[in-house]
């Protein structure tokens, strides 16, 4: 049987969370919160099954959820997605993302991606028949080349797929950024996928620069995110994808295929739970103090911080400790001194060694304590 | 931007149950029962949440619920998949379906498939890249055409998909036509799709011919079964693949990247509420009670009623009080009639006129009165 995914295998965040769980390491890799959600979010769930919403729900999404999903976005980005034919509820945002790509990239089609880069993308484009353009960030700031990103798009690009705040480096796009990409898309018929799944961990009081901000890019854009992210349930698998109508109604013909529709009852009982936006708006702060509190303690350490603005992850340098290459270091962390971290190697498609891995702090203050205290070991 | 499924609408039963509800009609078109599911079901998935269940499970699924599904199978069919390397649990059965062809399907690959069939087959069969070779059944007793199967095997063949009990004509496989299909494909390298949705809703004490049954078979199928269907949860949206090792692993590759992982507290609360048999042991004579109830009143009406050997659906002939075309028909029956159906030629790829509907059974006896006495006007 040929593969249709030859270079595919489990992917890193699985290994290491298989490799620290058999160490008894504290699993900074993937990325997971270990404290629980918030129980009036799960009495909300329990609430609208027992009240009967257990059949399948409309094929985009549940009104209400829809509903809150555009409000939501239209309070904090000032952009009014129409919730009937703009906004698409999606089993997790890796599902949306997926269905973006299969819905328009066609084969022979070029994508750019910005690595490093999420793993599920190059699959996603492989499944497509799409062809990836790559433009790589480099240590220690990841700045975006945008001269090689604006040189990277030709007559067959299809797509850029952009991520902010951006897993795994914690760099964020500023406004001054999203110009740059207006600027370079302004005269192409480029679209943007916009993958934003912590749009709600941008920290020291900075905006998250969503492209739903930017009426040239949204009216072009597919804006994906994440509510296991927000809400402290990586588990419930639910997200969304918003877009302009046409976008929209391209992507449904394969959500409506792929997953047809997702889990009623979570949908009723997020829908439910977003009426306050408390908690949502709380999580700057929430994980500030998480991220404040680690990267205190790592300057005890022998590892050299990276800047963190945004998602829950820190990306430390540890060239002062080894010279190890990053996978091999990762798991030595893991096996050796019990905390488990991703190799940032693992996000770009050849080799490419910085001696940096990434960190996951959405832990409990215990556990971060318990990890900390392990690295200054060394 | 040009389409990827160009030929895709609104799937026929979005479009008939959206008619119901502005018609106040009884819904009797998509398929979904209108009853509640167990209560203890509930329980179990909300005790799953309060457990703390909300956080990514593995990859391939949950261990237990894993375990369920493989016992389930051995002691129904006789087959002992093994459940870390052969059972994958799916975000329901379509994503199953999609998942499977996109894994296995080339671009330039042929996939027979038996029409009428249900409407995700051929979009994911597009977007694969795969070429469709059709075999149509005919009314009234839709029965397998095999030297035409046979026939439409050729080198480039990669999968044939069958779907038994078979949505939409209520039809069976039984254990002589699986033993032709294991002939069929004996020294080829074709391999099988199996939609088995509906597999505790055999009727009239025949078993249910799963492809799992047969080890020749067995060894190159993927079979795709659907919680939603067994346990009145159509809206949970979780189903699971079973497949060989070889078969899985590819299956899981694309998974991983699709949904990545599947509704936690929906799995334990699956699995534990799985310990106990009973409920899908119970499923055969449930409905088998609405079954023959629905068609006791159907004969008092001038449909002639097509044999219901499984699923919950029954397919009816109109043509005694009716010549319109079946999607016609299918709308006046429900804005004018107040009775939702699903015309049958919506199953088929090109233009096919039997004069056939199909209605759905999996309601409340009260609904399925209802329905009868408005089609007893006719
Ligand atoms: C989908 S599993 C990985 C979680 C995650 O997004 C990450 O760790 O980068
Ligand atoms: C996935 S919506 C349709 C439900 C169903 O399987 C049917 O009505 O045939």
């Amino acid at each position: 049987l040929p593969s249709r995914l030859p270079n595919v295998g489990t992917t890193i965040f699985t290994v290491m969370s298989a490799l620290a769980a058999e160490r008894g390491a504290v699993n900074l890799g993937q990325g997971f919160p270990d404290f629980d959600c918030d129980p009036r979010i799960v009495d909300a769930v329990s609430a609208a099954m027992r009240d009967g919403f257990n059949q399948y729900p409309p094929m985009a999404g549940a009104a209400p959820l829809r509903q809150a999903i555009a409000a939501k976005i239209g309070a904090l980005y000032g952009h009014a997605y129409d919730a009937d034919t703009e906004i698409t509820v999606t089993a997790g945002a890796t599902q949306g993302l997926l269905t973006a790509i299969l819905a328009v990239v066609h084969p022979g089609d070029e994508v750019v991606v910005i690595e490093p880069n999420y793993d599920s993308y190059l699959p996603a484009i492989e499944l497509a028949g799409g062809t990836p353009v790559f433009v790589s960030l480099e240590a220690p700031d990841y700045a975006i080349p945008f001269d090689r990103l604006a040189a990277a798009i030709t007559p067959r690009t299809r797509l850029i797929v952009i991520n902010t705040p951006h897993n795994p480096t914690g760099t964020i796009w500023r406004d001054a950024d999203m110009r740059k990409l207006e600027a370079i898309v302004r005269d192409t018929q480029v679209l943007v996928l916009s993958d934003e799944v912590y749009e709600h961990m941008v920290y020291d009081g900075q905006p998250h620069a969503s492209v739903s901000r930017y009426p040239a890019l949204a009216s072009r854009s597919l804006v994906v995110s994440s509510f296991g992210k927000t809400y402290h349930v990586t588990g419930w698998k639910v997200g969304y994808v918003a877009a302009p109508r046409a976008l929209t109604a391209e992507f449904r013909k394969v959500h409506q295929f792929n997953v047809f529709t997702v889990n009623t009852p979570m949908q009723i009982g997020l829908a439910r739970f977003m009426a306050d936006p408390a908690p949502y708006l709380d999580l700057p702060a929430f994980y500030q103090r998480k991220r404040d509190h680690f990267r205190a303690g790592l300057e005890r350490t022998r590892f050299r911080l990276l800047p963190c603005d945004g998602t829950y992850f820190q990306c430390v340098d540890y060239s002062a400790i080894s010279d190890m290459p990053e996978a091999d270091f990762a798991k030595w962390l893991t096996s050796e001194i019990g905390v488990a971290a991703i190799p940032v190697s693992a996000f770009y498609h050849e080799p490419h060694e910085s001696g940096i891995v990434r960190f996951c702090f959405a832990k409990k203050e215990s556990t971060l304590d318990e990890a900390l205290g392990r690295l200054a070991r060394l």
